[in-house]
Formats: structure tokens, C-alpha cells, sequence
């Protein structure tokens, strides 16, 4: 895994945000380029579906966990929803965050309706209480379901927020996730790559996708990584998966060109101890190359790693 | 019934209104950090069907009944309407409010169309309202309907009333109720610790749920208490009930880690003095810690009290 | 008939406005605390319907009839659309106007879509039509259909209409009306208690309902007029009725306390001097308290009225 | 035919601006009270198929067609796009312009889904264009499709471009078109009576209305006039016609009082001296009171004319 | 192939910006007021269809293509999204940008819903990039969906848009594509004649339009340049073609009266010394007057060319 070539600041961020720009972009991504994002949005996304019940450890059934995790644990950056920074992050001022300015629930199936998810906040505010605060808020995050009938409020909303977010200084990372009666296939390598693209032509600093997996797929993902351009591309971690295997995959997807990962469940439905450990590994094969065994002792705390 | 960690004042209410915020948090909770909460929005929610009929004593049906309540009873706050506030609050100053921002009528049904409920006046209205009248208003309310196909809205308007009245000092109570063509039961424990985590995520101080009940239920209402985190729960106290069995089920809720009621029809249906008299029941097991039979001496207003 | 209790000034018409609403209030209640509203918005609402045709007086087919009325008949306040009173105000300045803010035509039916009536202008605009020519404008109207699917565009419309009227020391009436597929009977006087009550949350000075008729409805009245509390309850006048049985129901409205009526067909579908005559009467017994034969006394031109 | 009483100008006319109203409204309609309107918004309303095709002149093909008739010709105004008069009128600076501020295409017929049109841009930006250049824009036009379901988005923005029309010292012309699912008979009179009346409640100044043609019509021509009160009726030119037909049918509609006509197809389809022509027949009789004679002499280019 | 007439500035560029506008439109247009705009906002409109596949060569797969070629190719302008030229512009300084301001996917056909593509950032947006980096953007770019369901809100963001982009002295370009159920045909010249002055209408310095083809289709195309009058029709590029074939299309279109062309996949899907070498003879053609074989000369980069 070779190093990442510098992405040069936009050209949106104004002349007297480019250092703080740089510095978060950097810190995010500990200089290599790639981004470890430990993704906590889900107490929305998917309500208690993720926090409780079988094979989730209890510890997860209380927010604070999240903080726990992302305090302790390497990370690049904490994303989750403004609320619970607000009401937490006195507490957890260590962690890097960034702010999901969108949100919606699952109960209401792409079958039944269109996929929406609004805007909560301005950008602004989010400045306001990174300042107020002194916070290490490092950017914000947004989610678009590209193919759904509500398509065009997203890409708006999107395209704004980026661009205010470096107006301010803060990165910005989008999801982008196919959605919709028009998307048969939410994981075809070629419609992914074409929501990287996407992605790069509304200006987000990162793209989270759903990226292709197997060796099949994997023989696609240089597409997507290309299509992306400047823009760098953040693997999903998906729903859970055993910790060898979910290296393994991560290991291929940064070899392939990967900008990063943004993991929330193989991380937070471990026991805290656990979690934290599973956060160092992922970190260490994200930002500072290690292999896959190196993360698998990290992970299982063994003395040499 | 221990008692409850003190909650830290949330980041987005600016320095110098925190203060006042943590002021109002403890008049409301009288310190105990658990709300007794005089629930009054139904003469829109539900139109006059709580006020007038068949085991309704007449008093209720003039809205002043519920100022009388509200000033004579013992409460941690009264949420009502502004414009039922604006009119009747100079003759009850003493009255602690909570000004319910979005409220609709009962008559589409969700099987009619999704439902839907917005905001009426901002913010800073409330505040100007309190300041200049020297009103006790201690924080606003707002209700979701999660899982509506118009919840984007709903979600929007709530982080920014939430946001905006910890901006200017006030609490935030959110109604979170699942309801919708996508919500086959609204009192699935699972779902409603869901709403409570999503509550969480908008950052309300508190969360007003249709918490389960029976014994069943409450052994999952640990989970629903947890999913809150630092929000508080509040149960809503529901349809009409037995004083006893009231007072019992939310003696139940408290011990398990419930942050407080929300109690309507099951008070302003009753004659001034004896509603009167019920408020002072809840308030001593929600506040002070009192058990259920303490609650009905007070209520059946015994000289032992 | 007995005196109304006085009915404070909300609390959020601000201190330096107060003396000018109470004064703009006394002067459409004639100090009886009772509204005679002269109501002529019909021309947008029912187009050319109730201004020419079969049993119409040829004096009704020209905007300005409305206007001669309203000047030399006596009444509380003239309610019509803005555009009305700009045009002919400057030659009709002694009339006390409300300005009607919104309006929709008949033409699409409830079967064919929900109701939905949109704010036409700013409270602010209507200010200023009155403070920069000096006129009487002392109020504000806005109809809300209750039960439409539109319900919750037009309930913030109206409470925010009545909110910035307050500010500005104006009154604010709102036409409370249930309606769409939702309301099988909009006549139910428990459903237009709702509604009443659903006004009064809303903030209105006064709530123009279909009010119940007949002697078993009138047994339901004082439900409405109840539910209504401080907000006065104006009966609408409807239809095309005979004189003398409009002016019998109307002063049976009034003893079950009704806090006034709006009238419009029954008045300007006459010619120029009966119109003005009837107004009159319904002046007399509505302000005055005189009796129904006094009334009719009025109304026929007597001598000895 | 007579003169017209002189309409006072409208009080929403701020005082600083009342002389500069009544001097364009003086101007537009030579001093009758009767307005001569080319009216040139067809490019958008009907696309190429008034301007090119059987029938009508290779002149129309080119938008400038419209410019050289309206400088030419005899008009009160020429009404049009925005985008068109800041395209050519540095050219055709003599032109009194007025300024369409919405449009639709036929494309989307009524029973596809309802008619609705908005605004394009603002009041104000139509006063700029003015103030700037030196131009003689003398008033703005808007289309209302009353009985559509998306009635109440047009009223609203009717309302308000009246309005600030009225502010910023513009005259106000509504297009006053009953259309929709509602509407079986777009031409019934009754309905276009009322289509008047509620131009006149929007405040207009002129209402264009598709008037009633035909004998037995034009003795229900009186109920539309009078409805509309002091707002005056124009009416529209409609689709092709015989020049004498044309006029007869201009003269018999002034005469029963309409207070002008809106012409296009029947001028702009013509090349451009005869064009021309047709304009200064139809201005002769609308303005200064010519018979049809006259008027045909004056199209025909008579030397005796 | 001869000059063209010198358009005059619109009246709505204010009088302090009409220098800087005739600049950037001479630069555009090399004075020769035809356009060479290589559009490049295909990423999203196409995800990545037109970037990856049979018959695309690899080098179109990485955003930076499209820069590369717009910087070394002669054109008049590169069409893209915001987001794209805030992230490479900095290493591509010296191309004239339009920043088109709208897009969306190709993912939702007609069938599904009617097209609709909104306003992502505000013009003022544009000119701050410009101004805040000394980039050399001429114009901004903005698709309208004549005949969808959703025609008003794009005709109203469209007539906003050219009316900022002239007040802050930039061009404007309306993509005016007929589309939707109401549009059988969406190349039928006589559609496409009212495109063109649909475009006029809102005021558009140019009117990008899918141009007929073809003998029969050319003889109808004077129609369309003949309606969009000063404003100027650039033939679109469309789907792939043969080199030879497609500078003979452009050649016929420009000796017809078109304004110059939009050209994308047939540029950028070739690796980049021939897609720049293909930019060179679409320039000299449509700017310079060349001939086809002089066109082939330079794409095939022949000595004597």
C-alpha cells in the first residue's frame, strides 16, 4: 500500500481557512491520506436494531458507549448526529468528530416510499459549537440516495453543505447510496463507481459507498476509486462480520486504492474493551499500512503487536 | 427509586445561558432531575373528545380549567399552546411553562395519509413572550411521528427547535411516536427504545414515550431507558385509568429508570379540586420518592398526607 | 343577555400596543364585548355566486355595494381581501375593516382534492395599509380547514397570522372550519366545539364557526361556546334565511353566548337600504341587546325604531 | 361610448409614488381609462406554434418581430418576458413595456395534471430593470388558473406581485383563467364574471379575462364588468379571427363597457406593416372611440384614415 | 459561413459589469460569436456510463481527464459542476469555466416520475470562487425540462439564474430539453423551435438544444435559429459518433445559423492527445470558420494542418 498523493485544498475554502482546512484533513487522516471514520449514526439510521438484542454486547445499549469507544479507541474521526455531541462531548473533548447532518429511520421500506433524508442543522451551527467549545469537530457528513424520486432536495442540500463546510473550514463526507424503486441493484460495481463520481462532482472530500466485495468485485473497485478522482473513497463496514475476514476485505480495499473506511457496527456491538482494541486494528491497517496479522493481534491484544 | 446522575448542561447552550438553562432543568425536576410533567395540548390533538363526555366532570370543558390545575397542583411544568398560554397566563403567573410548538387534529387518520404535524411559531417567539412578560416558560415542546413518509420534516423542524431553545436557554421536550402505514404496532418495547435513542440523536433534554406497561413490557423497558442515554424518558401517562393502578404503573416506570410523566387526560378530566389533588400524588412519587400508598392518601387528600 | 367579562389582552401583544388593541377591540365590540362582523370575502370565495343570480338584488353585482353597506349600516368591522379595501377604502374611510388574508375559490370540490387556503400578504403589509393612509383596519382574518390533508400548512399560517397581528396591536379572527373527506359532518356541534377549541389553542381573538342550529343543536351550544374559553365564538350567518327567523336564531345564539356573528349573504344580497337597515338590527340585538322585535322593527324601517 | 369614471388610484400606492402610478396609468391608456395591451407572451405560453406554421407570416418567426410591431404600432403596452425586454430593448426604447412575470408551456395539458404557473422573478428586480435603463416599463402581468389545485400557490403570489407592484409605483394586469379539472366550461360568463371579482379582490388593475363573445353572450357581458368593479376588464384576443370580425366584436365588448383588450396572435401573425396597422385600428377604437369603420379604414391604410 | 451579428449586452447586466460581460462573451466566443463548450457534466448526469465501458478509453475513467483536455485542447469554455473545479481548477488555471448549476441521474426514467433537476448553489457562489481565486469562470449553465410536471420550478430557478448570473457580469446557458410524459417526441424541430425561444424568453445568452439531424431535419432548423432570435443555439454533441460524420453535422448546423455546439462524450471518451486534438478542429470550424477537411486535418494532427 503505497502513500496517498496530497489532495490540494478546494478552492472553496477560503484563503484564510486553508491552514485549518489542511490541519483537520490531516489529523483525520494521520497524514496518510486515508481515514479511519468510526461511523455512529445508526441510533437514527436503524434505531435500536443495531444496539440491542442477539449478539450485541449489552454495553452497547447506552449512547455513552459510542463515546467510550471513540475516546479510547484510534480513530480518524467520530461521526455522529449534533445531539449527542452536544450532550456528550464535555465529557469525550479528545475525539474528532464530525457532524451527520442528516438522518432519517428505516421504518418507512424504499418499497413503500421514495427514500428522503433532510438537512437538521446548518453548517454554521455546527461551526458555532466547534468554537463555543473548542471541539475537534473536523467536518460533517451527509447521506444522498441518488435514484430516488426525491433525489434533487439531496443534491442540493449536499452541494451546499459541502460548500459551506469549507467555507468554514470543515471537510466534508458524503454518503452516497443508491436507493429507490430505479435501483435494482444497490451494489453493482459500475453504479457504485458512478455514485463516487457523483460524489466528486458535489465536492465532498470523502465518499462513503458500499463498496463491492469478493474477488469478482474486487476486480472492479479500481473503477470506482477512478471515478472518484480527488475525491477519496470510503469503504462501508457493513453490516457484522467476523474481525479476520472484515480485515481481510479492508486490507484488499486499501491495497485497491481505498481512501479509508468507515466502520460503526463490527465496532460499537463489542464489548468496550474489545471495541477499542478492533479500532486500533482497523486504524493500523488504514492510516499506517499495517498487514493483516499485525491488526489481528492488536485486535486479540497480544503482547508483540 | 435512587437518584437520578446529574445530566451536564448540553454544549449547544451558549455560556452564558447555561445558568439559566441548569436553573430551569432543576425547577423543573425540583432537583431530582425527574419531570412531572402536566400535559395539556389535547384541545387540538384530540379537538374536544377529552373535554366534554361521558366520565368527563364539566369543568374540564372551559380551557381555564387547566390553568387552575396547573397553578393549584403541584407539577414540574404545564405544556400547552401558545395561544392558550398568551391568553390566559397573566392571571397564572406562577405557572411553569412548556409552550408545545407543532400540534394537529385527530381527524385524518394515518390509514387516510401519513401524518403530519408542524411548526407554528419559532423560538425566539416563546422567548420573547417569556421575557417580556416575565413568564416562567421553562422549555418547549415538539412531536415527531416517526416512520411517517413526512418524517424528514418532522426530524428537521425538531433539531432546529431543539437547537434553538437551548440557544436561548430553554429545555427541549420531544413527543417521539412511531405511527404511520410503516408502524405495525406502536408499542413494540423495541420500537419505542428506538424513538428514545432518536430522540437522543436530536438531542432533547427529554423524551416523551408511550412507554410499555405490564410486566412483560416493563421487563424490556430497561432497554427503552438505556436507548435514551442522557435524555430522560417521560412516560406518557395515556387514556383514562384507575387512580390506583395509575399511580402503580408509574411508581413501575420510576423504578425503572423512567425520568418523569407526562400526565393528561387522566388529570383535567377530574373535578378542579380532586385533579388538583392527583397532581400532588404524582409529583411526591415522581419528584420526592413517595411510594404508591403515600400518592393515595395525598389524592384521596387524607390528613395524614 | 347579559355583559361579557372582559377578556384580557394576550400576552404577546407587546406593552406599547396593549392600549391600542384593548381600544381597537372595544371599538369593533361596541364595548359589549360582542362582535357584528359584516363578512364579504364571498367574492373569491364563491365567485359571482352570491353576487348575482335568482333572488339577488342587482345592487350586489358590484364590489362597491359592499363598501356603501359597510359605511352607512351599523356594524362592527368589514371583513374583505385586501385588494377590495385598497381600491375603494379612500372613498369609505369611516368603516372598521379586518382584513381577510386568505381565500380560495369553490371551484375544486372536497372529493376532487383537500382544502387548502394560503396566506395571501403579511400582517406587516396589512400595518402598513393602515398606519400610511390612516385607516381603520383593526383586524386581521385566516381560515383554517380543519381535517383537511393541508390542515398543517394552514394551522401555522393562522397561528402565526394571529401571533404578528398581536405584535402590531391588531385583532385576529380565524374561520374555523372543518372540512375534506376526513369530516363526514361538519355541522356535529361536538366537532365544531372542536374547532372552537382548536381557535383558541391557536390564539384567535375570535372563532367564526357554522354554529349549530335548531333546538336540540342550541342544547349542544354551550359545549362551543365553552370549549372556546377567552376566544369569543362568532356564529356564521350562512345561507339566504327569512329575516325574522335569521334574527330569532341569531338571538339565541347570543343568549347561549355567542360572542357575536358574521354575516354576509343575508346582508349585502339585499338592496342598498334594506342591507343597511338589516344591519341595523343585527347590530342592535348582537351590541345592544335589544330583542329580536326591535329588531325587526329596525329592520322594516319603522318609526318607532 | 363614453368616458370612463377615473379609477382613483389604489392606496397601496405608497404617497411618494402616487403621481408616478397615475402619470403610467394615464400613459397606458391615453388618458380613456381603456387599455390597448399587445400582448407578446406566447413564446413561452403556446412555444413556436403562434409564430411559425399555416397561416402566419415568416416575419413572427423572429422574437424582434414582436419589438418592431410594438414600437411601430400603436399601443398602450407590449407585455412580455423579462428575458426579452432586457434582450432587446436597448432598441426599442419607446416601448411602454409591461413585464409577464409567469409562464407555463401548453405541453402539460389539464387533464395530465393541473395547470399551475409561477412566478419567475421579482417586483423588484422588474423596477431595477427599469430605473437602470431608463425604461418605460409601465406595469407587471400575471397568470391565475382559478379551480386548478394548485389554485392557492397563485393567488398567493398573485396577491403579492399586485402588491408590490403597487409599492414600487407599477400598474398590475392579472391573466384571470378558470382552468382544470374543475372547470367543464372555461367560457361560461357566470364563471368569467367571477373570475373578474376575484381579480378585482387580488387588487388588479386590470383583469384579462377570455370574455364571452357571441349575442346571447355579450348580454351577460354587464355581469362580468360590474363584477369587476374599479379593476377593469380586458379581454383577450384569442385565436385567430377575420380583421372585421375581430373589430366588430373589440367595439361591441368596449361599448358594454370592458376596459380594453389584449391582442396578439391576430397582431403578430401578420407581417409587419400590416401588423401595424391593425394595431392603430384596434387603438383608435379602444382608446379614442372609433367605429369599426374607422378602424378598418385605418388597417387597410386608407388615405382618407 | 458567415459573421455573426454583434449581440448587445442584456439590459439587466448592470452598466459597471457590461465591459467585464462582453469580454467574457467575446473570449467565449473568440469573437466570433459562435461557441466551442466542451460539457463535461455528464459524471452525474450519466454516472458513469459515458466514463467506463466498450468503446471508452481508460484514461476517461479519472475526473481529471476532462482537465486535462479542457487545458490543452482549444475551446471556448468547459462546462462542469462546482464541486469539480473547486477541487482541480487550481492546476488548471487558465480554462474558461461555465459552472453548470444544476444535474441530476439518469437512474429515475420519465415512466418512473417526471424529470426534475434543481439549483445546487447560488450564482453569488460562483462569482466568490471567481473572484476569491482569479479563476476565469464566463458563465453558468442551468438544464430546464420543458414539458415535465415539474416545468415551473426549474423555469423559475432558470429565469433567476440568468438574471444573476447577468447582474454579476457572467453569461448564462440554458440547457433546454423538452421531457417528460407530455413529450412524445423530444427531437421534433418544431419542439425544439420552442425550446430555443423558450429559452429567449428567460433570457439565456445561449440555448442548448438537441439540434435535428439529418437532411429533412436541416431544412427545418432555420425555424429554430430563427426563435431563439439573439439568443444563440448551440447544437449538442450527443450520443457517439464518427469523427468525419460528426464535423459534417457541425458544419451543416453552423452554416445554418447555429451558434456553436456542446460537445462531451464525443471529446472525452477518446484518450487525451486525440480527444485534444478533436477539441482543435471543433474550434477551428465553429470559431474559425474551417472547413470539415481542415477539421480532419487537425484531428488527425496532419503536418499541413
Amino acid at each position: 500500500m503505497n502513500g496517498i498523493e496530497r489532495i490540494p485544498v478546494p478552492l472553496d475554502v477560503p484563503p484564510d481557512q486553508r491552514k485549518a482546512f489542511q490541519e483537520r484533513y490531516d489529523r483525520m487522516t494521520g497524514g496518510s491520506g486515508r481515514l479511519m471514520l468510526f461511523a455512529g449514526d445508526q441510533k437514527m439510521e436503524h434505531l435500536n436494531d443495531d444496539f440491542h438484542g442477539e449478539g450485541i454486547h449489552p454495553d452497547d445499549g447506552d449512547p455513552e458507549h459510542l463515546f467510550r469507544i471513540a475516546s479510547r479507541g484510534r480513530i480518524g474521526a467520530f461521526a455522529t448526529q449534533f445531539g449527542l455531541i452536544a450532550r456528550y462531548a464535555a465529557d469525550y473533548r479528545d475525539v474528532p468528530y464530525v457532524v451527520k447532518l442528516n438522518s432519517k429511520t428505516h421504518l418507512v421500506k424504499p418499497l413503500q416510499a421514495e427514500p428522503l433524508s433532510r438537512q437538521w442543522l446548518a453548517v454554521d451551527e455546527v461551526a458555532t459549537l466547534r468554537d463555543e467549545n473548542d471541539l475537534d469537530i473536523v467536518g460533517v457528513g451527509y447521506t444522498v440516495y441518488l435514484g430516488s424520486e426525491h433525489e434533487a432536495v439531496m443534491l442540493t442540500e449536499a452541494a451546499q453543505i459541502v460548500h459551506r463546510a469549507h467555507r468554514l473550514g470543515l471537510t466534508a463526507i458524503l454518503w452516497m447510496y443508491p436507493r429507490g424503486r430505479a435501483v435494482p441493484n444497490e451494489k453493482d460495481p459500475h453504479l457504485i463507481a458512478g455514485a463516487a463520481g457523483a460524489g466528486a462532482c458535489l465536492g465532498a472530500d470523502f465518499v462513503k459507498l458500499n463498496c463491492p466485495a469478493g474477488n469478482e468485485a474486487m476486480a472492479r473497485f479500481e473503477e470506482v476509486v477512478r471515478a472518484a478522482g480527488r475525491s477519496r473513497v470510503l469503504c462501508s463496514g457493513g453490516s457484522r462480520l467476523d474481525e479476520k475476514a472484515f480485515l481481510e476485505r479492508l486490507h484488499q480495499q486499501l491495497a485497491a486504492g481505498a481512501g479509508g473506511n468507515a466502520t460503526g457496527r463490527n465496532i460499537h456491538q463489542k464489548p468496550l474493551a474489545q471495541a477499542v482494541r478492533f479500532c486500533d486494528a482497523i486504524y493500523a491497517i488504514t492510516v499506517e499500512g499495517a498487514s493483516v496479522s499485525e491488526g489481528m493481534r492488536l485486535f486479540r491484544g497480544d503482547p508483540g503487536a
